[in-house]
């Protein structure tokens, strides 16, 4: 943290300042420049908020400087953090496919789509059963009953199964039956529900939020490697801006900025930030070419009929070419090993 | 809905959309225009998803009509709600003022805030327990024995408490402190916590999401209705947007949209959009002057000392001018009556 | 500007930015922290460019601690710029109204609205003879026959007359007959242009970009004023955000950042912000509220048959409400003297 | 367009919007719907401002349901536009790279870099002369000196030149000199620009404004066009939102979808997206990913000593890794014809 004063600043209120940030433990370090003066904030443990000094008199600003973040940080673990589940390994150096229609519909449903997504290529199966909903009067997924169909198509088909907790309630009962538990975006400030996450067995899928920027985000991973749950897996998704021509705007930034600032692997769901399918084949590809460690994805292969975002998935050929292509552009980009 | 047709769009295509509105036992009445058709769906019950369309063959685009929101709708309850806490009331008519620090740090912070805000013509108090915060290493709140302080400067001043509830685990425990139980911008769309606060004898003061849209925020006020709770105070703080000389930009226009669209009360609160001091007064004035029913301001005796948000909390002698000019201005409004 | 380092940052990588922010001519600082050294660059003359180190090797960031403008700063001249316009002054102490329509269509038109307007108490009078469209195809505006009708209505009624100039061409002949000259929001950027304004004579009212940043707009002003014309009023119109409930979303924060960071006066356009007629009257009040020196308000005696942004358009009477209103909240503030 | 009334709109309601309509030269068609009337806007020649209908007693809202473009829309003409420049194309089934520094900074400079980006395959050169820089302090280009060394970087390498043009005064001196002229961003709104553009012979490179929606951007498009120059080539640059790990963030949604609407050409400039360099990389190939037709890429040989964004610019061994990768990417996505 960097408190600069006014140029008209008396020295009392340097020495205010100075006073308030060693009652904070930390060490206050003067910086005299050309026409004012700038106060260093050093030896902070922990957080220190801009707002204690942003209201006092006779300063102009304060900047944060470093990052709150440490478990996630790389300046912590520079080595890449690789998750294994089942056979497959998701990290640098791989690219995970995760494939299935939003919501688990029927045993019919989700085994005819697992066969699909695996004939294809896919490496974990995807599927809702507790849904969170704009409208209460909208489907809100089978709850247990596609918990156990998801079990049955991993017994089948051998893949792994991804799905979404809403609440503490049901974590023990969702964490029983996923292989990787996922937290959606309208949960990744559900604090409560991420310290629970911080005490799971299971790999934790995190989605950004839909206004969260990455130091929020992965503050959200904080909260669950501070638990002792180390298996993150972050997921970026769309973030909302002002455009409307897609559900929201996909962010592919974030894959270098992730990989720069944590050693936590960072997959894409191009499909609810698209949210109409003409759009998630470009989106796909795009990501896997900004380096992505895997996509998620959401195929039906009766999307008109689907009990909800049928618009957004794609048939299951589209979903074929999907893998076929960026494959090809998972080699064209070295592996995602370097950027 | 409106399903509007590519000008290309064979007869086949614009049966097969009309098949598809009438499996969901809806009516479809196709319009032909000058150069193109579209299509109405009527008599849905329930939100019928755009979605359903947009991927279809020969479809333009798919337009949402009519809103889905129907217990929290005006269309459905022309007259206000409002909403009585302890002597006051919340709603048309009235300019209700809820006031105090951030977190509850001690029994003798409160007390003092208290008495400050009492005299100054705050007609409830805030203070969290429970505090969501961006990082796991900070301060958290007391927790329940916050929640007993509370009930402490309830007796003591006869305000009644406003304080926020996390989850599901402690919601009775909040419930019972509480006079008014709020739901935070993080949880705006936790729908576990707002189908348990829809069972909550308490009335519900629900913050607006930080990227929530108007419809996103009363269709989570609908969640909370649907379970028969129908106190529900709605809570604008601000919205992201790429702005960063505020922490959000506080969007008045839904005051007056809100007030159209529905019944609910709806008040403003200044700090958490401005997220410096000297912001919050001006902000405070606008809120009153665009018609809100009243605000919650953070305000603390020592915010140099205070163990979260300091920057943003008046002193006591600024919410006492605060006080004096909100209420002239509420005159000058006509009672916020009209619009 | 502070370089701070990458924990890891060797000294030669430290030594190296310390010359490139020699080779500038400014002076570099190396302040060791507690685990990494941040350098800050003293003496700069101009904005000294983050970009400058952002791509170096070992530089973890680039911090902007001072502000690029100078002229429009109130570090640089510390009382408010007052500016006469007629018999009226826009600056501080002072609430100036501006109304009319958006496009003058008519003389009749004009002099009936300016009849309204003046009688309920206006300053100046507004009417676009220009208008940018967002089409090519809409009402471009009556060109410089709108503007001899903008000067029959000063001699008629003896209110100065703001109009909007939208390129280098007709720039003399708006400044010819305009008491205020406004750049729009689309030709906020538009350097060329901010050049020109630079040497006229006349008072020059510019609107703030639809996604421009505080900074960004003084550093307009600054354009401006480095040309020599130091009458600049700052008009606030909305940004573009999300949120699509108003035509763009009122950023009132706005106000007191602008009149701590600048002695020119800001005005707020409620109009454009909201687009829509029932949000102008709670949003006018706001804006005097939040301590803003005036309003431009778009009136319209027949705002069906208005050729363009009739939907916006006060009626006659609801603008002598605003100004009954506005002028009562002005008296709460203190006349804006104070925040 | 429709017009959704009010439930309790009545009949004289709805027969003044029949009205309103017709008095437009448009035929109005009443919808009765289950619970509401809506009525259609049919036969309209240019765009029906919604503004109209929003202000009028028992109107809820109104809904366009049709684009207001007209000459760059893909209804009008199906075959895509494809534009020659020196021995290049530039439109569907090619993959256009435009390379060069933000600045032309000297003939030594460019020369340098321009050897450089052909050699790694660059089709086109770019270069600034003149610079829109947000300072007024900041280094404005070299103006006409600039073109002349555009000119010799032309006649030494045989690549075409693209360059930027900020004002009508200017405009006959860029045309003389460039290939391809460039609106920036700041001017995509500078209709009186716009207009110019139209009458040149010149392809024009049209930059998205930084809050532009689509519809927006092909407006402007359609400015150009409606004065008969039928050679626009639209450049995704990045949009402003609350993201700030880059300066602005990429939409490529955009590229599928201005595909769908237009015949227009879409090239990505990732430089000013990412605003950092090591973000160009991963963004140029997701660009390609995502079927654009082109890129346009900042290089330099020095960047440390660009006069301008140098952080941005990548050395040309970067841009030789970007050129093999985007070709490749360029292969596996079937030469962007088909999404």
């Amino acid at each position: 943290m960097l408190v600069v004063m006014d140029k008209t600043a008396t020295s009392e209120q340097i020495e205010k300042v100075v006073k308030v940030i060693e009652s904070r433990g930390c060490t206050a370090r003067p910086i005299p420049g050309g026409d004012r003066v700038s106060i260093g904030v050093l030896n902070n443990q922990g957080p220190v908020d801009a707002a204690l000094f942003i209201g006092l008199a006779g300063v102009k600003d304060a900047v944060p400087i470093t990052k709150p973040y440490k478990l996630v940080s790389r300046e912590t673990k520079t080595e890449d953090t690789l998750i294994p589940v089942g056979e497959t390994i998701i990290g640098n150096g791989h690219m995970t496919l995760i494939a299935g229609p939003c919501a688990i519909e029927s045993e019919v449903q989700a085994l005819a789509i697992a066969a699909h997504v695996k004939k294809a290529g896919a490496h974990l199966f995807r599927g809702g059963a507790f849904k969170p909903r704009t409208s209460p009067y909208s489907f809100q997924g089978l709850g247990e009953e596609g918990l156990r169909i998801l079990a049955r198509v991993r017994e089948t088909t051998g893949l792994p199964v991804v799905t979404e907790v809403m609440d503490f309630q049901t974590f023990d009962l969702v964490e029983h039956y996923a292989d990787v538990v996922q937290i959606g975006t309208r949960n990744m400030q559900n604090f409560s529900l991420l310290k629970r996450a911080g005490e799971s067995y299971r790999p934790i899928l995190l989605k950004r939020g839909m206004a969260a920027t990455i130091e929020e985000w992965l503050m959200a991973a904080e909260y669950i490697m501070a638990r002792g749950n180390h298996q993150v897996i972050l997921c970026e998704r769309g973030v909302r801006t002002f455009v409307h021509h897609s559900r929201n705007t996909l962010d592919l930034s974030a894959i270098p900025v992730v990989k720069k600032e944590s050693h936590l692997p960072i997959v894409v769901d191009p499909s609810h930030a698209a949210g109409r399918r003409d759009q998630v084949l470009p989106l796909s590809r795009a990501s896997v070419a900004a380096n992505a460690h895997g996509l998620m994805v959401e195929v039906h292969h009766q999307p008109d009929q689907a009990l909800s975002d049928g618009a957004q998935s794609l048939y299951p050929e589209q979903f074929a070419t999907l893998c076929r292509q960026v494959k090809a552009i998972f080699k064209v980009c070295g592996g995602n090993e370097s950027f």
